[in-house]
């Protein structure tokens, strides 16, 4: 689908039936609505080319709209309507999109179930007994059943994935700090994301680029890098999942085997790493001292005497209440241990497939066991945040049993372009590769100048762009050569190398900055042809043969980085 | 001086001299010395070629040494030998110094005065009624009586820079996560640094050189990145002081005004910025939460039965034990702001020039008020770990009553570099400009190619490097044009712009850069001649004279980034 036509879906039935929808069957999706004379008004008064004209969107109930309440699903604060927006619902009404109302939620978004609303508890669109998926469920529900193309909800340990997962939708988390959140209720004020939930990339994409924003009065917002991070490829080609057995219930089990079989006819290089510490960083957040956030940000709204508190979310959240501030630190330095520990699967990996969850419980497996059911929920989302990683969930095959069924593509932050462009692929959406500029090369590089080794800042000082990771054709072997200085490697067509080949990163740099490094390199090594496993040919780093004969093979570590970090 | 010349003085008298003298006055200083024959054993041991050759060098005793106890001023502790060394120190000794033993410290580096030591109170070489400033107290009087021409010291809210601003020294603390802290018993782990005292920059440079490693143990280590940071050049020429009055005592104030006078001859352009929410940061170190981390990292020795313990550091670090988790959170959310507030003073100047203490107390004052005295002198070196900066403390010229004097360049983390070269010239230590390299050309920016704006990316796309900020020749006016699209300026030679000129960024872009980008400029704006205020002719953007006649002239601003602040 080009992007003219998801936003022509996402317009086909304007503002005004959508407010007419959302008023037709407004509970329990939705809280507060917009009167449909001020829709049809605001409307008309979008300029025709705004990027986002006309499109119909809800909110969810912790983000500010200018004359609604927020009540973060609490009708004691049902009777304060908000005087400004939200800078998120601000920016998308600037792009052209028209605000329908206020959406239900797991109350002051901890929850992963829809369930923890005196509201009322969402459903799963397609099957009632099963549970919507929160805390954005209100959204999510409104999004799945058609009222709305888009919707605003946010993500601090997967309320925006879970419920996406849950309803066949397109859940995008960006990273932290790109989008402000100034005129958001606080669930964890360093954590908490402003994401959407759609029904395609596209129209996702085009509400995102009308978000970001770098604020300077939000204490949590940050501007994009002027280049790309360290190691994030232009276009993502290799893809990890998980290795070793995942806690999955067996429908949940049958459709992650057809989603990775999926995965492997998209993408040309789908390898396995171990996510022991993705999934320790995740027990953090809600067993763990960073609850003391949760109370910090809305504790004192937890009055005892309430009438209006969810039980059970209030009994998980004043246990921060008790925790001590040394705990908060120690448990900080646990989680700079565990993101060190991630450090490594992204040397080599464009991005993570993940299971979104581990099951898709019913509402009475919720009702019977309602803190249980609900912690086995975050086991694959809790830690994106943690970590610093974006990520995005997208609709796979359905389950056997028919119920909608979700993967997440999670990158480290500000790989946001490279995972959208992803997970556009996945859905079928054109993501056009861009071209190579004119005056520049592709260079395949297999040592010492791949991403944060030593000799990587001669391609970033000549205005190096990493393309992508691939692997050469298997006629190639890998020496460690015997060279003074930085340890080096020589690539060399033997023509019996292992099927797998040898890893390699492609980077595009301008002809004058592949001249000015031609002056660096020295004997035995040179520029050549070197022949990927696709059977493309780029320029590359080869080795002559004279020189591998006192070196020694290092081909079975698989790349240059496993080599070295064999020796280490 | 030259890089030679300084590796020269710090190996004249060689380790056995420098073991020799520890020996000969080894307290308060020192805490535990190398045996004369193992130091002798080691320096014959060592590789000719190495780049710190023979280099005798001082240990703050809360970093390991395999063989000593580590004490951390706590005699309990000095019973038990390190096994192995930390990693700054075992990365020193593989570069060819050698150590000499390990010196006093206020104990568990809680401190800036030097006198919480149980192995005695250390004062100010030049003056023993002074404190010799702390917490790195023996580091820094081993370093300024002559006994070793290097030590390492740590730096969490000062601990490094006020002891070498009370001594003469050379006090570098590095961007935190450059150096590994593994092996350094904690203050405050998110915030320790681990720092070198010199006498030169140029020699504290190679030892930082030797120090810096991305440690895959370490939870707060982190690499360099690839590029240098939005907005930090390779060369400062934009210094900042303080606007407003300061809090210095009369000696520190006359000592000020001298070294703002200097700073006036050594850098082109001087400004004054609004340091107070650096300032509201500071407070938050000793006077809020983060005393909990503190008490997470070694309450557990603060037995309060102990014999030897300081009564002024376990009364300070116990307050920690009481603070709540949700009081962390809240001020980690308070810091954010701070340091958001900050990132616009950042825009426009490259470091800032600060002092590094109000006063210089006596040890008799200390002793009358251990406590306030001790708060008093963080005032403007708590914020810098706080507000991931780096920082540098430089001798100036001394007080009128003979008592050395220093002060602080800090700069944006990451800006090591430049910030080095800075404080080297300061020095009088030669620092040459890196050549513009062959096939590049210097490119004046004034509008919205300037770090952070708009069209930023055009420029770090095509390769582009920010070499230093400046501003033009008096002839030159500003004007807001009238184009779609971003907002631009246009800068004309009119003849009769104001004298302080406008403010501009000189970008080294490729050549094929620089023609790149000429595609993209559309009428009225071209690349044409800009004459700096030093007389110096770059290409830079011009506007065509028609257009300024229906815009508006905001020369006034100073800058584009100011006129684009005051419609905002």
């Amino acid at each position: 689908m080009a992007p003219g036509d998801v936003l022509d879906a996402a317009q086909a039935h304007g503002p005004a039936a959508a407010s007419r929808a959302a008023h037709a069957a407004p509970r329990p999706a939705w809280i507060n609505l917009v009167p449909t004379a001020d829709v049809v008004r605001r409307a008309a008064a979008v300029e025709p080319d705004a990027p986002l004209a006309g499109v119909p969107f809800g909110i969810k109930d912790n983000l500010d709209l200018a004359g609604l309440p927020t009540t973060s699903a609490n009708p004691a604060l049902a009777d304060a309507p908000a005087a400004t927006s939200a800078v998120a619902v601000a920016r998308l009404a600037a792009a052209g999109a028209v605000a329908i109302g206020k959406t239900n939620m797991d109350q002051f978004a901890t929850g992963l179930v829809g369930t923890r609303s005196p509201y009322g508890a969402c459903a799963c669109v397609a099957d009632p007994a099963y549970v919507s998926g929160g805390s954005s469920s209100g959204s999510a529900v409104a999004v799945a059943s058609g009222v709305v193309p888009l919707a605003l909800a946010t993500d601090t340990a997967g309320s925006g994935r879970v419920p996406a997962a849950f309803n066949g939708l397109v859940g995008i988390k960006p990273t932290r700090g790109l989008v402000s959140t100034r005129g958001l209720a606080p669930a964890c004020r360093s954590l908490d994301c402003v994401t959407t939930l759609s029904r395609t990339v596209g129209l996702g994409r085009s509400a995102l680029a009308a978000l970001v924003w770098t604020d300077p009065e939000d204490p949590w917002s940050r501007p994009r890098p002027p280049h790309p991070p360290a190691g994030v490829a232009t276009t993502m080609r290799v893809v990890a999942v998980p290795a070793g057995p995942l806690d999955l219930d067996p429908a949940h089990a049958a459709a992650w085997d057809v989603a990775v079989a999926r995965l492997r006819r998209l993408v040309p290089h789908v390898v396995e790493v171990d996510i022991s510490a993705f999934l320790a960083a995740a027990k953090l957040l809600y067993e763990g001292p960073f609850l003391a956030e949760r109370w910090a940000g809305f504790g004192h709204l937890l009055d005892p005497d309430g009438p209006h508190l969810d039980p059970t979310v209030r009994g998980i959240v004043a246990r921060g209440a008790a925790i001590d501030g040394a705990s908060v630190f120690a448990a900080q330095d646990t989680l700079a241990g565990l993101r060190r520990a991630t450090d490594g699967t992204w040397a080599d990996i464009d991005a993570l497939m993940l299971p979104v969850t581990p099951n898709h419980p019913t509402r009475a497996e919720v009702a019977a066991d309602p803190v249980g059911v609900n912690r086995r929920l975050g086991t694959y989302t809790n830690f994106v945040n943690l970590l610093d990683l974006c990520a995005v969930a997208v609709p796979a095959d359905p389950r056997a049993d028919g119920l909608p069924y979700g993967v997440q593509f999670v990158a480290p932050a500000f790989a946001d372009d490279p995972l959208l462009d992803l997970a556009g692929a996945w859905c079928g959406e054109a993501t056009p590769v861009p071209p190579v500029p004119g005056g520049s090369s592709l260079l395949a590089v297999a040592g010492a100048h791949m991403s944060g080794l030593a000799l990587n800042p001669q391609l970033t000082a000549a205005g190096g762009v990493l393309r992508y990771r691939a692997r050469t054709a298997p006629a190639y072997r890998l020496f460690r050569l015997n060279v003074p200085g930085v340890a080096r490697p020589g690539l060399v067509r033997t023509g019996d190398g292992p099927a797998g080949g040898v890893a390699v990163e492609v980077w595009q740099l301008p002809h004058q900055g592949v001249g000015a490094l031609l002056d660096l390199i020295p004997a035995p090594l040179g520029l050549g042809r070197v022949e990927l496993d696709d059977g493309t040919l780029v320029t590359g780093f080869l080795a002559e043969e004279y020189a591998t004969r006192d070196a020694t093979d290092v081909t079975h570590h698989g790349s240059w980085r496993a080599a070295l970090a064999a020796v280490a």
